[in-house]
């Protein structure tokens, strides 16, 4: 086996939300340690991230899905490049690309699995774009050997917290939690929704993005008949693994929901804020028998005030709330140094999926080489 | 460098008619030349036949396309398995896909270009099956590299045809050329129609997916003035480098240009099955300076007699028409030896594009590689 040195990787990643792509230059080690030496947000042109709207709400052709593969693989390049002015080629680019379709349900077609995920940024433009390898494609290897493809971070998790009872909690358009025990195995699932119907509801009654430092929640009332109601939602039941996305909590969901929700805009936003805490700590009392000792959050929602003091209340009094950057781990690019991992796992063959966590039938090496 | 070895690579493809799956277990020896041991022609289950042909009539949402990706996959994971139990595992698998859609036009949005194309089968799922590494994904790093991603079957013809003047033409769903030069560069475009249009039409008026032996354009008429209509569109006048598709000589385009067509079917097919002779012939007439001493035919168009014989008659007498089989390389499986070729050389980083004959700027590695 050819023998581990530490790397200099670019992950490239870009969420549900599509705000913008998050790019990290790291330094992977052979311990499989990472260490983030710079990461950028990088806004996709706004013609571009309409389009890519426009695929999410089903509303693309072949013909725009085969183009805007190649249009965002150059958004990610140009991402890339930031980087590289400033400090140089990496030695390969670890590129998530941005999921477009994620289907893991258990469906056929003349007898052949319909199980799928899409991805798109294609990684030859990138490769060409910055004259560097490129790393690509991970979810696929994992739903081919009958798993979920998500979550995946959770490889990286265990390799950096255990030793101790945690839940490590991602809270960006869908809430994602990896449960690291000392005795039991890691395992991992999606436990519902982040920031989507957050900041569908902001976007649709006060035309902003998101609920900035959550003061409009703040400023609501929750309705807890309508929370109750919401909270009833067959995904929040399903025993894990379990994954989801926006192709379930999409604006339709969303639109029938409201049907049942106060008139007050902000009583809707403090309630769907209150809905992404109470699903997960509703999530750990079901499905985690692991004795935790501290919630660690990070995404997005960790900047949401009102979003964590919901949590807090929903939490039990004994677990402690801390944040990725209380362990040197950068809040915003914490999924950018997963993928960074997950690539330097790639590069070397080492398997990088949990079966545990993505329910796959055998570890597997995920990721595409493209070469430069 | 590290030294070549011979290789057994299973190669597949699947051509714009989605007839069926062709797949061919080769030996590439390092003087890439390429000898097939077996090939099959592997036939898509009836649904998923059908899905594809709704993905090219452009009616596929995002999750047909995500869900279509996985399932041929799954296909073309079958037809090595077909292969492998007769023959054992191969070095590994390179694979073509099923292009969906094809666009090497320069167009941009938010300043960036929407080259591209799409090929699906995911190599994920054709790796997890046969336990084997696949290559996949060619025509994307001659894309990104300013080329048109098409023909790519001229890097063959060159490897194997070189020293002589001789002009390989493919009759596929759309017809291609590899011009071989003593003196000049090798290059090559896609002439025009193949079979693509005679098949629609035999499909529409006698329900029959193709013409058997040509028999039924031998019993028609040509109409020498739809023939001299259809003979003037854009695409025949323009200069090289240049590729069609599906895309292009669309059911749209073939149903306007039948609102002028003759009204006995069999006149129709004779005329149709004349025009994809003549585009060769005229094409050679405006873009080809070699002085070409015979054309080798390869695809299903040769085994179109009254095809064979419209271009025989459209071309310079002391041209000779010879096949494929008179040099020993399988008519049906020419193309899936040029994918064992071309996957040969990205196992080994050896540049696999042709510039001359795609456009591209430069000589790149095409394919990625997909680990098992």
């Amino acid at each position: 086996m050819e023998e581990l040195e530490s790397k200099r990787v670019i992950a490239l990643m870009s969420g549900t939300s599509c705000d913008s792509i998050d790019a990290g230059l790291c330094e992977v080690m052979p311990d499989l340690s990472c260490r983030l030496i710079s990461g950028i947000n990088y806004k996709y042109p706004v013609h571009i991230r309409a389009k890519l709207f426009q695929i999410f709400r089903g509303e693309a052709s072949v013909k725009d899905i085969c183009r805007m593969n190649f249009a965002v693989g150059k958004c990610f390049a140009d991402a890339c490049q930031v980087l590289i002015s400033e400090f140089g080629k990496p030695d390969f680019i670890s590129s998530h690309g941005q999921t477009v379709y994620h289907y893991p349900f258990d469906e056929s077609l003349d007898g052949i699995s319909l199980k799928s995920t899409l991805q798109i940024g294609e990684s030859a433009v990138i490769a060409k774009e910055t004259g560097c390898p490129v790393i690509s494609d991970f979810r696929q290897a994992d739903i081919a050997a009958g798993g979920q493809g998500a979550p995946l971070v959770c490889f990286a998790d265990e390799k950096w917290f255990k030793g101790r009872n945690l839940a490590i909690q991602n809270i960006g358009g869908i809430s994602n939690v990896t449960v690291i025990s000392k005795e039991k195995e890691t395992f991992g699932f999606d436990t519902g929704p982040g920031n989507i119907i957050i900041d569908y509801c902001m976007n649709k009654f006060f035309n902003k993005p998101f609920d900035n430092d959550g003061m409009i929640a703040a400023s609501g009332n929750v309705s807890e008949s309508w929370l109750d109601c919401l909270m009833q939602d067959e995904y929040y039941f399903k025993n894990p693994p379990k994954t989801t996305g926006r192709e379930y909590f999409s604006p339709v969901y969303i639109e029938n929901a409201l049907k049942f929700g106060p008139e007050n805009p902000k009583d809707i936003i403090a309630t769907v804020t209150a809905l992404t805490a109470k699903t997960i700590a509703s999530a750990y009392e079901r499905f985690v028998d692991t004795d935790i000792e501290e919630v660690i959050i990070g995404g997005g929602g960790a900047y949401n005030p009102a979003l964590m003091k919901f949590l807090r209340s929903y939490l039990p009094r004994h677990i402690k709330l801390k944040t990725h950057e209380d362990y040197g781990i950068s809040n915003n690019f914490k999924e950018v140094m997963a993928f960074a991992l997950l690539g330097y796992c790639r590069w070397y063959n080492i398997p990088n999926n949990l079966p545990s966590c993505t329910g796959a039938e055998k570890r597997v090496v995920m990721g595409k080489l493209t070469g430069c």
